[in-house]
């Protein structure tokens, strides 16, 4: 069983992962290169996943055969697991309980080859879809405080398979970065009874020079303090607090807000490993008046970036406004 | 001139560096490997950095030039700039300011080959002096408000040199981290009035199963709720806030402690890249009960911690405890 332990300094729930365990004497071997040849997502192999929970097929296909445009399983070897307790408990100062929650994997296309940016907008918004789906079937589950959406995209980004796909895992807590967010703009909220994010939207939209792209529900941007070159922020013009939750039609217009974006991240930067991450309310919250949810896109381009986690202080040699600039310039059509 | 930014939903401020600016088409490129051969910071080439700031010289040589066994320098693409004012101001609803800070580095040995704790206790303690000299020094510059010293061991833990240093960087800024830490440990002295890393310092010492080494004044293991495989902490056994305050005598059995972890590190896990970051209390503070100044090392282990950064969320496949049992049993004196 997972562990799930708090830093008794700051707070920071973390996970003891038993089941992708690694041996100490692990790390005094090089890692082997990622498997090529076989993959387990594509079609034809659905047997060598865990089932599926859900699957766009058009054809009328049977569940784990192929015939799916869009497939979400459990992942094989879950940082958390989905039975038992939370099983709160101490140890002297130290808080810890058990390591339960949900962790699967949304597979974007049945062709290998492409990545996100690369499906088409309809596509695209299938794959949003099969997020808002998951979510809105696992915040039944009283046991998970939060969603955590994100996508590892390349190796260097943390992918293990080479296959377009993205993660969601459940939790019993709220991740401190997300925490944060929430107390921040409290703060914020309490100080000028507005949104912090909808004034940033408002902000960028009128200066434009950190501006990305902008449709009638979607603005992205290059983020004023962005820790790394080319982090971009994807938000809905209107105050949204839960990803899930949005009207319908909405989904649409971020599949096109994120196509752009992607596309031109894409061109600009030479196909960039990436780390794309959906920052959400917490589960089984009323709409919150201070929280906007958005996406942060953070393209892993230099490696002077250790000891950042370590100190929380970033150096970012790109300033936002270059970024954007040479985003903006990027031929999409061709 | 560099800028600091601070993020206006949690507070973070980062630096918008130009001196080591990278054009955004900079990046569509495959980056240039780690440049072997010539060494600025091998004897002989000490015309290759800015004038030293701090050598400790045993034979009386002159400045500049060899002789040396540690040497401080200007760091020679600096993050921040030494002259000018704050100059804070907003932009719209940003804040923003003046990139101003010194950035130094510690060259630790003449010795191209040789790692930090590959160096006899002498000279680690001759090190762990030249970062509390300097840090003595810059405090009188009343603009700085932080001192962060970190290393960068191997390319993959983002050094860009591979002979053996530390960097210092000065900032008007307390870091995120540190600001948490701050506010995370007053919060437990506030319901406790005990110290929180005292607490821990005892909690390890009678548990026993996450101890790396001890001697009468420090004291390293590997941190309950490590985010990292084998992420070690190194405390001083006594509560002492801020690293250069410490009694005299306590560099040398810091050196003895770092050592002993540093090698066990290296043996265990093939010579690892790794982050070492000092975690001190701000400056010109009086002692503060409730923190407590510690290092933190972190090795770079593992791929898969992209999405961490967005998330605040880590998963780490390595019990502390297993780490802890596989370094204990490391043979250091062969």
């Amino acid at each position: 069983m997972p562990e799930l332990r708090k830093d008794p300094v700051i707070g920071r729930w973390v996970i003891i992962s038993t089941e992708r365990g690694k041996k100490p004497s692990d790390f005094s071997e090089p890692q082997p290169a990622q498997r090529r040849g076989f993959c387990p997502f594509c079609p034809g192999n659905e047997d060598k996943t865990p089932p599926e929970v859900l699957a766009f097929r058009d054809d009328g296909s049977a569940p784990n055969t192929p015939g799916w445009r869009v497939r979400v399983v459990p992942n094989k070897f879950p940082a958390l697991q989905i039975e038992g307790s939370l099983g709160r408990k101490g140890e002297g100062l130290y808080d810890k309980m058990n390591g339960i929650g949900a962790h699967e994997v949304f597979i974007e296309t049945t062709d290998h080859e492409l990545e996100l940016g690369d499906l088409d907008v309809d596509h695209i918004e299938s794959v949003l879809w099969a997020f808002r789906e998951r979510m809105l079937d696992l915040k039944r589950d009283r046991r998970f405080r939060y969603i955590l959406v994100f996508k590892n995209q390349g190796e260097a980004a943390g992918a293990s398979l080479e296959h377009s796909h993205t993660q969601l895992i459940a939790t019993p807590i709220i991740p401190k970065r997300v925490q944060e967010e929430l107390e921040g703009s409290l703060k914020y909220y309490s100080l000028k009874e507005r949104c912090v994010f909808c004034d940033i939207v408002d902000q960028e939209l009128s200066q434009g020079s950190r501006l990305v792209c902008e449709n009638a529900g979607f603005v992205s941007f290059e983020f004023f303090a962005s820790r790394f070159p080319f982090e971009t922020w994807v938000l809905p013009r209107e105050h949204h607090s839960a990803y899930e939750e949005m009207p319908p039609g909405s989904y649409r217009e971020l599949a096109m807000c994120l196509k752009d974006t992607l596309v031109r991240l894409k061109r600009a930067l030479n196909a960039p490993p990436y780390n794309l991450i959906f920052h959400t309310a917490p589960l089984n919250e009323p709409r919150l008046e201070h929280f906007h949810w958005h996406i942060e896109i953070l393209p892993k381009l230099t490696k002077v970036a250790g000891f950042e986690w370590g100190s929380g202080f970033y150096i970012n040699p790109t300033p936002p406004e270059e970024a954007a600039a040479y985003l903006k310039q990027i031929e999409i059509h061709a």
